[in-house]
């Protein structure tokens, strides 16, 4: 690693831990005033952004992206429009920060309280959607953190065009610029030595592909917090009736497969008296069926293999299974499921709790669609992401995630016996 | 590596693994019985306990340990009564598995709940003393995880019986006996890849000094709860007043100094009346005091270096340092403290909040004494240790913090739009 490389992303990471004090204290409506005049500042400066957009989308047609990379990459009216929405509705949002978790009067006349307070620094990885730089950025400010932000070099334009609006938003509220932080070497070698840092940042956040979140769980100092894949399953349950598994089935898997609470294994009893018209109504909706041998006997589509249902698919291919009992198919979740979703359908109380009880993943469905798995329907607001990892958050990630705890004790002389 | 090491460490990780299931959903009655017959057989056991922790005491003795760690390392009949009590203790806690933290009916209709579920593999990698194999499997137990314990090879015949005893227990109640997995392997060379296996531990916890700390969060890419060192500062006032002083200086520093939550930093305001006296009585009490240049034109002393503002000495010396007002009080703590606990004395509303509010630590004191900071002082029970870190729990983590979430959602056919 060049001394260059060091210099700069230490003093990034000094220059966003110096702005956390005056972040931390900052009052609720000093912030939501900023990210109101983002919110507007963002529709004002719509052709500069869609200028620097094409920048970016011109690089990408050089690099023959592929075309839906190009898609996540693209912006347009209709999109700034809604990444404004977006920052209106984390103004809204109640500010998680000063909230009193817990609070006691204690034996000895002690008054405990628990609050919550900012993280500090959060750097958060993140690859080409340049709507994630906004919506990261306005929910770390709104929780009082300082947040870095090291996107994808396809977005480079686009990223850095968001980020000075943001800034000029903050200097007229005089905030600090550095408030925001924006790695603006976007070579993959400024990585490793960031992720060190722990002296300076709190907490990293991965948000893309599994090599990415590999690579930084592996090469981080700094605790993090997963946004893994989601191999998400759903059991058809022999009790269960047609039209609703038929809904629930094309809503999981077709509504938006590009999505990480999408479904991508489909599990059905041997006993399900619908299979064959089940397949093939999903099929002429355009799902594309992979089957095990079981299911090649009922319907005509491509053999099944373990890889397949092992894999995040994030487009119209469905993975079959059939299985002789509920055991088989919790089995057959605990080896393929990425502890993201887990759905089942049926109208057996029992086979309900049992399935309910057995699993252990982020979010257990009965009758419902797996793309409820989202912290907006959970009526927590925007996130940062969807946890898939088991400390501090699991699931949807909220502004109050973006917290943690001071204890004050307020006493009047009290000594320990 | 050797492939040895790699596969004993494997087995063990893999055989923690498989036993959550059966640990996840033991009812509470269940567990309680088992702590109950624990914390019997320890007593009934007495004998055989203190015959194998003999056998380390000669280990330590023929090894020249220092006379606070052969302290630390020895049981008797009374250590062993207070095991056992301890173990009563966590029996009486709540048990936080069910536990449902959030519960909505949603707009439509479905119905969310948010429970507690056990984290399930819990690695700790703790240091001498042989009372924490107890405390840690207890609590692990209690919360329906599967404890990894590894010890420090000083007290290795007392933990082999500690955790032969319990999983005796195990066997009586028909559970199987790796629901409590003890690395037998004292080598240093397991620690590396045991810190890797991520795919089947959920947490580790490292209980010890500075060098164990640094050494687990650079290798382990299992999430890491730090329990980091103490370096505990209080600042006195210029409103405060001299007898409520002393009693905290002396109970923060002097009633216990071995442990975390000991007071190592005294800042004095310049103004306040009674610095001579102060430290004249601190002195006699026992303190043994490093002051910096102005406290020598107060007081006869050693002089205080930066070096000794950062440590965390776990004896009598108490470092003190002078300053003009409380924003250098508030920067010394800034350059110095490991964020754990902070203790203001005064008597003046502004001065308190605003010392409250500028500082970032796990726990802010007012006018009490530092030794509070402590699961079973806050009304939490036994725990784990003091958290350092920021993300999952900061301060004591208890029998809750061994838990994450699983979010159910109820649906009669939902599909999202």
């Amino acid at each position: 690693m060049s001394i260059d490389i060091k210099q700069y992303t230490e003093s990034i990471a000094e220059k966003a831990k110096k702005s956390t004090k005056f972040l931390r204290s900052l009052n609720t409506v000093l912030k939501n005033q900023v990210l109101n005049d983002l919110a507007l500042e963002l529709k004002n400066q719509t052709s500069l952004i869609l200028e620097k957009n094409k920048l970016d989308l011109e690089d990408g047609k050089r690099k023959n992206l592929s075309d839906s990379l190009m898609d996540r990459l693209e912006l347009n009216e209709k999109r700034i429009l809604s990444l404004s929405n977006s920052v209106k509705e984390i103004e809204f949002l109640q500010d998680p920060v000063g909230h009193i978790v817990r609070g006691e009067q204690l034996k000895n006349g002690l008054e405990l309280s628990t609050k919550l307070v900012p993280l500090g620094v959060v750097l958060v990885i993140y690859e080409s959607r340049p709507n994630v730089t906004i919506d990261v950025a306005a929910l770390a400010f709104k929780s009082g953190n300082v947040a870095i932000l090291r996107g994808g070099s396809e977005a480079y334009h686009t990223n850095l065009v968001l980020v000075s609006i943001f800034k000029s938003v903050l200097r007229k509220n005089n905030i600090p610029e550095d408030s925001l932080v924006f790695v603006d070497n976007t070579d993959r070698s400024v990585m490793i030595p960031l992720l060190k840092l722990d002296k300076f940042i709190d907490l990293v956040v991965p948000r893309g592909g599994e090599g990415l979140i590999r690579f930084v769980s592996e090469n981080s100092t700094i605790p993090v917090v997963k946004h893994d894949k989601g191999v998400c399953n759903l059991y058809v349950d022999e009790s269960a009736d047609f039209d609703k598994t038929l809904d629930i089935v094309v809503n999981s898997k077709l509504q938006r497969p590009g999505v990480c609470n999408a479904l991508e294994n489909l599990i059905i009893h041997k006993k399900y008296n619908h299979s064959e018209k089940l397949l093939k109504t999903l099929k002429d909706k355009g799902a594309d069926l992979l089957v095990d041998e079981y299911g090649l006997s009922l319907f005509k589509a491509n053999l099944a293999i373990d890889e397949d249902y092992a894999t995040e698919f994030l487009d119209n291919r469905l993975s079959v299974k059939f299985v002789d009992d509920i055991d088989s198919a919790i089995e057959f979740i605990e080896k393929f499921s990425s502890g993201h979703t887990e759905a089942i359908i049926s109208n057996h109380f029992d086979n309900i709790d049992y399935f309910q009880k057995q699993l252990d993943s982020a979010a257990i469905f009965i009758n419902c669609s797996t793309r409820f798995h989202d912290g907006g329907e959970f009526g927590l607001g925007a996130e940062v992401g969807i946890s898939t990892g088991k400390l501090h958050v699991r699931g949807p990630m909220g502004l109050m995630h973006l917290t943690t705890t001071t204890t004050i004790l307020r006493g009047n002389g009290q000594i320990r016996k």
